[in-house]
């Protein structure tokens, strides 16, 4: 099986480092430079002081034709939209492509592809981008992947083959899933980058666990949330499992970058307007993180 | 008219370094050694890059008896227990206090005082405390008065003998004048301390406007605020008005000290209690103030 990966961030460098150990990778960057940097040195994995190096084919972006058995989309739900768009022109339309993007807005602009074989996944590891080739995996987990559309042999095929240091887990339920990963990005993503602070002060902090239970509480609601109770306590899990973690949309903001905020707390917004719900809490962590994201320079 | 000033804050030691221009002035600190230093260096008022120094009598909180004709108590509402507990213990009860803490919390204290004469008062000034004898005046405005309880004739005759560039005003209603002060406060201090920002990016920020205006239509429907959109245009002119000042909510923070936010936001959260309406974005924003609180040294 041949794999492509578009996106060459943290999460489509820690992919083609560990799926280059079994099958034949190329990853595909916005610039040419990266391509060329990741040609010339390798993809370095950092992982608890030791240091591997995969050599991986890299092309930039432009040279994707979909030739590959299956394509891993890793790119941020905000960069879609002109990856959408492309695969919609491509001369051959490919067969398989597995979107790993956070937060649930895009599944709608997934419905609109031509594709026979549609996938999804929730990737929970931790991983940062140290440079156009290096990513430390700081925080070892796993990734969960269902189907959208179409079959699940090729996907299946795929789970299989994965490294076992790297475990790819097949779920049923793409929605379920989808959903559970939102809950627990809307809950924590926004607290942390707001207070800026490590995913276990939410819970070690008297006063902002009840700020995360009244936020939950809000959510659950929205989306309607079944076991709303197992939902909470698996986030305060998660919470203490990473607690020395800084969460992606704090990391986002300290770096002056664009947040997932749109895809994850904007889906909840307009999930609320849709049922005619009010979501006061949300909507203010939704502009609050908005505003941030303005004030480039100024959280550094 | 002598006047007794307790508490050598930033309040504090701005009002004695004024208000001794035009009458004797006693200020009470809570340890002997400010009284020792201010005794010994005067108090020194830091205004535009000019300095002056005002010698002032100071001694220990334990040596006031409620001697003076009129005693202003300066302290924040948080140290406010214990001050009422020892005016009633006076032998001799005094006749003419003015209270000059922000939030509306303590206002059933003061009901619970046996005396004749209570006023109350919101203070505009921006001023900063540098150490224990010096002030830095940097927001120059005024200090609004008004009976609680009693009559008016010495607080009139304290209103006329202040300094022209100390601005004392009389207001009719003590209630009105309170809230509108509350208002302010439970807007922009619990947000400018959240963010980290200055009062000015609170409406640069369309973002944060937005937040600003949410909130502040949660408070107005709590306290039944009759022209609330008066009151929020008010709010927004302070915002551009102080645009370059750091609220005391954010200074007290930065500073790891325990703010205001039982006395204001905790206020209002009462009111809701009792009025059974929900505060959803007052109750987030007063537990993140809480838990801010609570991590004293993370914020430096």
């Amino acid at each position: 099986m041949r794999v492509g990966i578009i996106g060459a961030g943290s999460i489509g460098l820690l992919f083609a480092a560990y799926i280059s150990r079994v099958l034949e990778v190329t990853i595909y960057t916005r610039t040419t430079e990266q391509a060329t940097e990741i040609n010339k040195n390798g993809i370095v994995l950092k992982k608890k002081g030791e240091q591997t190096i995969s050599f991986v084919k890299s092309l930039p972006i432009t040279e994707w034709k979909g030739a590959e058995d299956l394509t891993i989309i890793a790119v941020k739900q905000y960069q879609l939209h002109p990856i959408i768009g492309k695969i919609k022109q491509l001369p051959v339309i490919p067969n398989n492509l597995l979107f790993l993007q956070n937060g649930m807005g895009h599944l709608k602009q997934l419905e609109t592809l031509p594709l026979t074989n549609i996938s999804v996944g929730t990737v929970e590891h931790g991983a940062l981008k140290v440079n156009s080739y290096t990513v430390t995996h700081n925080g070892e987990a796993m990734t969960n992947v269902a189907v959208f559309k179409g079959d699940s042999t090729l996907l299946s095929e795929f789970v299989l083959s994965a490294p076992i240091e790297f475990p790819l887990v097949l779920k049923a339920d793409y929605f379920k899933m989808m959903e559970n990963k939102l809950i627990v990005n809307a809950v924590i993503n926004p607290l942390t980058a707001i207070l800026q602070v490590k995913n276990g002060e939410l819970i070690k902090n008297q006063y902002y666990l009840r700020v995360l239970k009244n936020l939950y509480s809000e959510i659950s609601m929205i989306l309607n949330i079944e076991n709303a109770e197992e939902h909470q306590q698996q986030i305060i899990d998660i919470c203490k499992n990473t607690s020395e973690n800084r969460s992606s949309m704090l990391k986002d903001i300290e770096a002056n970058r664009m947040t997932e905020v749109d895809a994850i707390l904007g889906f909840i917004l307009e999930e609320a307007q849709s049922r005619d719900m009010k979501a006061p809490q949300v909507e203010n962590l939704y502009y609050l993180i908005k505003g941030k994201e303005m004030i480039k320079g100024a959280n550094s």
